[in-house]
Formats: C-alpha cells, sequence, structure tokens
C-alpha cells in the first residue's frame, strides 16, 4: 500500500511502500541507514543486509544524494525519530540515480550560492518548511476572510498610471496604437488598493492577494523586487474597525501557523514563545508618542519624520505583542488617507509592527470619503487628476466611509519563521541583482 | 442592531438597520419603494408617508441612484421578494446624496461604454454575481487542493525568459547592470509550470494560482492580455491520474458553485441544468479520433493539426460533459510534454474541453522526465538551453515521473456563469486596446 510519510503513524506494525527521494544516507557495510524524503514528511529505513538479496543491496549502495526511489517497509515505533517512527527495510527501487556532485551539501554554503540553486535549495528541510509555513499563512487568510464576508477581488497588474504616484515602477511597453507608432506604456502594479475601493461599493467587503513590483533601488534585508501582498477593504468600516480587523486576522494566523505548523517551526529552530504571546488586544501607540519615546532613547528621528527601520526595531523591542502605530503626519503619507478630525496634520492610519524587530508588516488607513477634499488632495500631492478621475467618481456616487490595510506576505513569513532576510520566504526570489533561476 | 442583507431571513418580525446603496427607487407620493442593496444581497424597503416626519419623507425624495443610505425597518415576511422579505421602513438617513445623471442606466450600453465606466458597472447585479461566482470557483480550488496534499507554491511573474519559447511576451527593462549601462530584459511569465515542476521535488505536490501575460494581438472573446491561471503538479502522478485530478477539481468546483450560488445564477440568467450534468466520468477521446470526427462532420481539420476554436466548439456540442481530448501530435504541443511510449509521434498530454461550446479550459501533460529526452526536445524546438539548465537539472538529481496541468480562471467563471466574453469575468479586464480603468 502506497502512503505519505505524513500518515505513517496511522501504520505502526504494517509494511507501506512510500515514494520519494534518498536526502542523506550511511551504512555499515551490514546495516543501510537511509534517509528519506517525499514532500509530505522525512523518516528513516532501516535494512540489513542480511535480509536482503544480493541485488537488492547493490542498489542501495549505489545511491547518491537525491536519488529517487521506492521504499517498502515496515512501520516500527521509535521514540529517538522525529515522527516517533522509522521504517524497517524491506525493499528498495531506484527510479532515477543521481550522479555524484549533488550542488548542495552539509557544508555552509553563501547566500549567492544557495539562491544560484534555488531549485535544489528547495528541497532541503529548512526551505521546505518555510515554504509549507508560508502556505499556512496563505490558507488562514483565505479562511478568515471567507468567514468574515470578505469576497476575492483580482486587481489588475497591468496599469496606466502608479497607485501613489511614485517613480518606483516597472515600466514597459503596451500595444502600439495602430497607424500611430507610439506605444502606450503600462506600469506593473504596486498595491490594487484603489481598485479594491470601486470593488467594495459593490461587494461590500473585498481583498486581493496577488504579486506586486517595486523597482526600488534597495538591497536591504526586507526588500524584494516581487514580493505578494494582501489588500483588504471594507465599506462603513472606520478607523478603529479597521484595526480590529487586522488584529484579529493576524491573531488567527499566528494560532494557525502554531497549531498546524509545530514540526516545521521545529526544523527552523524558532521559538514559539513570542509567537504565543501574540494576543489581543495589540499594543496602540500613536506616531506623537512614538517619537517621544524613541527621543528618549536616543534616536535622532524629528516629530514629523516617518520611522526608519532601526526605529521600528528599537520600539518593537519595548513590548512583547505587536504594535499598531496611529496617525502618522500627514506630510508622509499618501493622498488617498482621511485626516484626523482632531489634528488635520496627521491621518487616521496605522502601521502595524511586529514584535522581535521584525517592524512594518501592515500599513492601512481609513480612506477620504468626500470628492472636494480628496480632489484637493491629489493637488497638493501634485498628481494629475486625469487618472484616477475614476477613482474619485467612486465618491461622487454614493460615497461611504471605509478602511484598508495591505499586508506584505514575505514579511510575516520572515518574522513567524524567525528568518532575518526575506529572500528566502518565496519560492523564487527577486532582487534587484537577480532575476534567476 | 445594524445585519447585512444576507442575513434577514434570520430577523423576520424584528427591527433592523441596513448600510448601503440605493440602486433603485420608485414613489407614488404616499409609498415610497427603495430598492436597497449592500454588497451582500439586495432587499426592498417601502416607507409610507403617513407614518414618516416630513424630514424624514424628504430625504427619500432627496434620493438618488447610487446615494449612499442608513436605513431602519421591521422585516416582513413577502413571497414576491427574491430573498423572501422586504423591510416596512421606519428610518432613512442619507450618508451621501448622489447627484443627477449616474452613468449606468437602465438603457443598453454598449460594451465599450460599461467597460469605460467598469468601476460602476461592478456594481449591477449581473456583475456582483460574476464576482461572487469567481470569488466562489477559487475557494472550492483552494480547498480541493489543500483537502489532497498540494501546498501553494507562488511562482516568479518576473522571469528572464518564457516558457515555452513563444515571442507573445511582455518585456521590459530590469535594472541596468551597475556600470555597464545595459539593462537586463525581464519578460512577465506566461506560466508558472517550470518553476512548479521545481517545487514539486520539495514539497510533492503543488499548485500556483496568479495573474499571467500574453501579449497576443488576439481580439477573440476568449482572450484577455492579463488573467489569472492556477497551475498544478505532483510528482508521480502519470497521464491517467493527472486527469483524474482535473476531473476530480472541476467537479468540485461545479457542485459548489451550485450549492452555494443558486442566486447568482439566477441573477445571470443561468440554466443550470447542463451544469448538473457535469459529473465522473468525463468524455475521453483521443486527438486522433476527435479529428476523425470533425472531419466527419465537415471540419477541414488535418490530420496532425491543433483544433481551432471552431473545431472545439463543434466537439463540445456532440457530450453533455467536459471532454478529455488526449494524445496531441507532439509537433503543435510544447518540448516538456512527455511521447506516448505506443506513438511516439504523440504527446501524454490533454486538453479539458467544457461543454456548451465553451471549450479548452485546463492544458495538461505527463512531463518528461528523462534528461537526455530533454534536452534532445529543446534542440528539436530550437530552444537555448541555457536560460533552462536548472529546468533540465530537475532531470539529473532525483527525476521521478510527474505531471500537470493549468486552468485559466476567466474561462471557467465564463462557462459557470454562461456568459459570451471573458471580459467581464475579471474585475478590471485588460484587452489589447483596453489598459484603463
Amino acid at each position: 500500500m502506497t502512503i505519505n510519510v505524513s500518515e505513517i503513524h496511522k501504520h505502526a506494525g504494517e509494511e507501506i511502500e512510500l515514494k520519494g527521494w534518498c536526502y542523506n544516507f550511511r551504512s555499515s557495510g551490514k546495516i543501510f541507514f537511509l534517509q528519506f524524503r517525499d514532500g509530505t514528511g522525512r523518516v528513516q529505513v532501516v535494512y540489513s543486509k542480511s535480509d536482503m538479496t544480493e541485488d537488492q543491496w547493490m542498489i542501495l549502495e549505489s545511491l547518491r544524494l537525491e536519488s529517487s526511489v521506492v521504499v517498502r517497509g515496515v512501520v516500527k515505533e521509535d521514540s529517538r525519530a522525529p515522527l516517533g517512527f522509522e521504517l524497517e527495510g524491506r525493499f528498495i527501487q531506484a527510479i532515477q540515480i543521481a550522479p555524484e556532485g549533488y550542488p548542495i551539501g552539509k557544508k555552509e554554503h553563501g547566500p549567492d550560492f544557495l539562491l544560484d540553486h534555488r531549485h535544489f535549495w528547495l528541497r532541503a528541510e529548512s526551505q521546505w518548511a518555510v515554504m509549507r509555513v508560508r502556505d499556512r499563512i496563505i490558507t488562514s487568510t483565505y479562511e478568515w476572510f471567507h468567514e468574515n464576508g470578505f469576497v476575492k477581488f483580482d486587481t489588475p497588474i497591468l496599469t496606466p498610471t502608479s497607485c501613489e504616484g511614485t517613480t518606483e515602477l516597472f515600466e514597459m511597453d503596451y500595444f502600439s496604437d495602430e497607424g500611430e507608432g507610439s506605444a502606450t506604456k503600462a506600469y506593473l502594479a504596486q498595491s490594487g488598493q484603489l481598485y479594491l475601493e470601486a470593488g467594495i461599493m459593490s461587494l461590500g467587503r473585498a481583498f486581493d492577494f496577488g504579486p506586486v513590483f517595486r523597482a526600488e533601488k534597495s538591497k536591504t534585508r526586507r526588500h524584494l523586487t516581487e514580493f505578494w501582498m494582501m489588500d483588504a477593504e471594507a465599506a462603513f468600516i472606520e478607523h478603529e474597525g479597521n484595526m480590529a480587523i487586522q488584529e484579529a486576522l493576524i491573531c488567527r494566523i499566528v494560532q494557525d501557523v502554531l497549531k498546524h505548523c509545530q514540526y516545521e517551526l521545529k526544523v527552523l529552530g524558532r521559538d514559539t514563545a513570542p509567537l504565543e504571546k501574540v494576543q489581543a488586544p495589540f499594543v496602540h501607540i500613536t506616531h506623537q508618542e512614538a517619537v517621544a519615546k524613541l527621543r528618549g532613547m536616543g534616536s535622532d528621528i524629528g516629530e514629523m519624520d516617518d520611522l526608519g527601520a532601526d526605529d521600528e526595531t528599537l520600539l518593537t523591542q519595548q513590548y512583547d505583542r505587536p504594535i499598531f502605530l496611529e496617525k502618522y503626519p500627514a506630510a508622509v503619507k499618501a493622498f488617498y488617507m482621511k485626516r484626523d478630525p482632531q489634528d488635520p496634520t496627521r491621518c487616521l492610519n496605522n502601521d502595524l509592527l511586529a514584535p522581535e524587530g521584525y517592524g512594518e508588516i501592515i500599513g492601512g488607513s481609513q480612506r477620504e470619503d468626500d470628492y472636494e477634499t480628496l480632489m484637493m488632495r491629489l493637488k497638493e500631492h501634485n498628481l494629475d487628476p486625469k487618472p484616477f478621475e475614476w477613482y474619485v467618481d467612486l465618491r461622487r456616487y454614493g460615497s461611504v466611509p471605509h478602511s484598508g490595510f495591505g499586508y506584505g506576505l514575505e514579511r510575516i513569513v520572515a518574522w513567524l519563521c524567525g528568518l532575518h532576510h526575506v529572500r528566502e520566504t518565496i519560492p523564487f526570489p527577486r532582487l534587484m541583482n537577480r532575476l534567476t533561476p
């Protein structure tokens, strides 16, 4: 009976068959230890020469790292094994014997070497674990949104202009105007938010979740040029309600990862104690309070400055729960954010900072819903109102108070997996100097 | 108590509050009928002038199409109403009174007008219904894959080369080589399949689901330049097993849409009888059989030709279940498809054609898993092996039989919703001549 390693605990004492790869092996000459993986888990298969035919033993001795195999054996409980079981080997079949020299060995490799061999590096248990945690975060996000009335609404990647008017956009020729010869320019989206705002006027609540692109000449450990972003937007939700949604979503994600990915977190050496503390209520502090606190700790941040990465790190080290950092100076924020009626120099926005120095994982705000005010904001930000006509029109016909936020998937993966650099959090990372493999 | 229209059946006899939009209205001078929607559903609110203050009545009379409102009233059963209920109005508050002249009225609009006003058109009940069916298809896809051991694996959009070596790619400058001045070219992915094949060597089974791009100069009703594709790939699955997975997935999607989207399908005027017939086992015919059949029906298709859209339509009209069209001539198919050992001029591939003339919704195949053969195929297809080095390397270290397939989301939405053109199946369609709004 062919099963997966993940089902092995149901078959104690039975003979079963597994199909997968030999990720390591050693032999005493009489006993052969085959380290087996199949994508669902890892298990050791122990073969005794005395129990096998000569041909079978020769197959074992011909195996090299990453050869593909079919193994059969009897499931034995073994308290020393990671899953609590190992196989008493009965049969081996080699599907394909890999040559000597599998590029990724036990020695330490530098990041460039590993990224050049990303197609192989993905097979390492650490990378397998990261991909499974990533999948769990995605799954929990879909589940939570659907349980809470949000509809998936796929916003476009090819756009005629930028969302926030920045210049960090990848540009390309769309189709040439027939006859004219001049090509239309298209830009890769940095966010689907503005389109999502149109969506909620139909659907009430909506989210998107897809790749976005930033042509930033930035080489930090928190930046990719292509990454996955989830944007959510809800009608009739104001600033406080917006943060309540973010808090509930993040709590759910963290709880689900703790519930379903204990093995993966262990593989990654992730201390789960800080994750257990991620519970509502999160910390709330205003930008004004944060600046005062940071200056007290020696930061040279100005009263109306955005927080730098170092400031974020410093701040998150003061608390063991995520921090809602609210009401930034409007001058450093986007045109569409609604101002705080108590202090119109500030926005009804929030960042959400993850603990342990991980910093910003979410940015959100209530959106300006008044037509005249929004037109004025476009002018203040020196943005051409023409490409935003459809967007401001949403405020002419049935404008409602509404809010939204976006999370960067890779930053959440890095946080929950305890990774230093986001380059490991996505299957094939794209960086300023890396477009391959 | 503020609720959603979707919950109204739980509150018969109670006074409730709803927040949303007035999508239509009429008044007899004494009775005001407000057609209300909130994203979760639609309900009529009936106000009597005799029960209201002068101020409240004046608010009702000031309403225009798509004004945003808060309504309160008592839930009454009404068998004539679509949801079986209406509200006896008690209170009205206008959040924002829309001006006269909401662009989308009751008269017929042409497709260009509607697409120019896509941000408003999305509010039409038909478009709302399409977006909800789309969401259901997405949700069922995620659910089915997770229940069957597939891990979400986000393949890259920015790629250094094309998957299948075609020239229908959007090209852009990546970052300039520092000092050199010559920019690296990047291309937008048409499929994530090759990357997914690397993923399953770690994870066993994986799927991606994201936007892909084709710079095809094609203006048919089945083509978009940006559309959402789901690719799935599984280790140790061969041609027959691959089709079994496709069949199970499509059956699940159709059953879920029938179960959860009856109201939406009714709004769309979709005859559900043909959808009820979508059950296993699907029809299987080989390309060779299909060509013979088509020629018998008058098509001029050649023995070794790919099927055209008209051929597909003709064929699907012969059956009331989806059709697996198997074993195409290798000459018209991609380099990575494994050949049929019974007839090496043909591939172990399949298309899946949806009934009622909808045609191809899935393409899949077993993949060539032998290193030497794959290298030869690259040559036969005149492809530079250099950018595929990492891909063929997957056959050197632990190659296993494996198969996969991809579905085009918009074509499935069009089929299940009974739509003629895919342009209505995505929030903001991108066509050769359309990049806005």
